[in-house]
């Protein structure tokens, strides 16, 4: 028997049955929304009610939502098309946002935003300035007090971008609440489909330059014919996540991996355990075993995990947001990432905990008895 | 009973039945291609025999092919990412490239790029240069000599891009026979899925600057997780067009509509119908009746057309492509495109025709009676 479990949903969750359902049956309607006949209007209905469904998964205004072709062009459509000076962003973002900073605020320990250094660059410079942090951290989960960040930032004339793309799923999402002049959504990360994401825009009459330039889409903000199964598939999984509540069920598994990871091998350690996280996310170190060889080694036991980001092409290096945290490089070099998905089984949890027990025993690692299940 | 007829495919084609069944069965899959474990695998294979599909179409090397968001976003990023101070186009290139144009180039009447122009043009400045020239037309279908046009620009110094969004599945297109360096490719022109397209490059090593930063994909060149569905298609398509051969059935049923539509009612015209043009496109001018109004006529019988091309959302306008050809406004505001797909049928051909015909005899043109059919 081949047993598998996908834990890497951080890195791209599979797309929803709803998503899949719905975008399978309008894969062969033709229709560009730009044409004027009965295919185009069609497809300009079916484009139009998934900007209402993606805006209402945020709190944002529809005409607010630029679609994008997913996260990374959402934030470069923010950070240049603001035409702000200075971009200024916390170490830990991810590299589509750090492309584009000028200056860089440090994070603590456990790698939350250092408000004092914020306002002192803010303070420093008379140029106009983005600032850009993210909602959670991909790697760790670790949630950022945005809206503390928004409020400072807004005091000291910036404008503030949020890239949330790991959001929507596993915490509620709120423009309103966070105050955040743009926030960045990726479909793929919510169960929608690779390939599409989108920008929201607290005003949507903002002059955002655009990114991309040509036939004048979304009106105007975004050239390019729109990638209409992603979008509907995109405004499926908004509707879906605002019809089902699996965070609590996602924490408490999470907890249960977590606290059954550390009682069994006690020299493990989670990342940041102690902040504000994802309820779907845990970072987790087990000292002197690579985090390359641990996740081939779940690999191997089928168990789909990843160390650090899955953002860059076979690149295998050190963590820019372990090593902004102050992470020492033995901790570091040993930390994966485990992310669930809401469909993600307690049968899976104990799968992973066994193979990575096991692992950790082969390692000359300090190994207890698997508690009994409760 | 309600008949329709899609003849809009330069729009956009319908996604091929081949690619949906494909697309269909691998959108419940998770996997980002970045990442190491199985699914991360299984997500890359499917990457790289897309690439080399997609390659082999247009006979590319397929480390030169760079997956993008679709044909506007290789235009950007062949005309910003080789870093040339000037950008010559010719002036019915799309606005996706004209957008980033220093210098136009002019078109005779029938379409086609002004060469002696254009070499006066490089001719004058000693800044390097990039030349983008399209395949064909979306608008009238007349095809560039795209060959010359490189022969002429490598010999003063430029590099040279074309835009062939309108290309595969209705002439062959090879890119060591046009001599290009940078090609534009759209899968949603061609039975693929719209959101994905892809630049190929004649010398996969060309210090390409990338136009989206971030986690490093495609070689560092296009960052951004993978449209795979949209990719794994654009590989599907592209297979099928190198299997079948429609070119000729097109073409005998676009050269019927024109022979019909000119018989039957005299006093129109078929724009640049002595040029070399796509084989499925016909743009076709009522001298004294609106283009829209002929659009939304034909919408009311069930059939689509366009007036122009359908890149702009709800623009309506004169066409850039039109004027450049020198045509009289009454004409070039008489005229709409008819576009045809590999699955057109006569039927639909004569549905329009009847149609059309219709219509220009309410509009009190002379229309004489439908030929005896063949």
């Amino acid at each position: 028997m081949t047993v598998s479990a996908y834990l890497d949903h951080n890195a791209g969750s599979p797309a929803r049955p709803e998503v899949v359902a719905v975008v399978a049956d309008i894969l062969r309607e033709a229709g560009n929304p730009s044409s004027v006949h009965a295919a185009g209007r069609a497809a300009r209905a079916r484009l139009e009610a998934a900007r209402t469904s993606v805006a209402g998964l945020v709190g944002a205004p529809a005409g607010g939502i630029i679609f994008t072709s997913g996260g990374t062009e959402a934030n470069a459509l923010a950070l240049k098309g603001c035409e702000r000076p200075r971009m200024v962003a916390s170490a830990v973002e991810h590299p589509s946002v750090l492309a584009y900073a000028t200056d860089i605020v440090p994070v603590d320990q456990d790698g939350i935003v250092d408000l004092a250094a914020l306002e002192r660059l803010l303070a420093e410079s008379d140029q106009s300035a983005i600032v850009s942090v993210m909602l959670a951290n991909n790697e760790t989960g670790v949630i950022q007090p945005v809206a503390e960040v928004a409020r400072l930032a807004h005091r000291l004339g910036a404008l503030v971008h949020c890239d949330a793309a790991q959001g929507p799923g596993r915490l509620v999402v709120s423009m309103s609440d966070l105050d955040v002049d743009f926030l960045t959504l990726s479909a793929h990360k919510m169960g929608g489909l690779p390939g599409c994401g989108a920008l929201a825009l607290k005003n949507p009459d903002f002059p955002m330059a655009p990114f991309l330039l040509g036939g004048g889409q979304e009106r105007r903000r975004r050239s390019g014919s729109e990638n209409l199964p992603g979008i509907v598939g995109f405004g499926v999984a908004a509707d879906d996540i605002l019809r089902k509540d699996t965070i609590l069920e996602m924490s408490d598994l999470r907890d249960h991996l977590e606290s059954q990871a550390l009682a069994r091998v006690p020299a493990a350690r989670v990342v940041a355990q102690a902040a504000l996280r994802l309820c779907n996310t845990t970072c987790l170190a087990l000292p002197g075993v690579a985090a390359q060889l641990q996740v081939a080694a779940m690999d191997l036991a089928g168990l789909m995990v990843s160390a650090g980001s899955a953002c860059s092409s076979g690149k295998v290096g050190e963590s820019h947001v372990l090593k902004a945290m102050g992470l020492a490089p033995e901790w570091a070099g040993s930390a994966i990432r485990v992310s669930l998905g809401p469909d993600t089984t307690k049968n899976e949890i104990e799968l992973f905990l066994n193979a990575w027990t096991d692992l950790a025993g082969r390692k000359g690692l300090d190994v207890k008895q698997a508690a009994q299940a409760a």
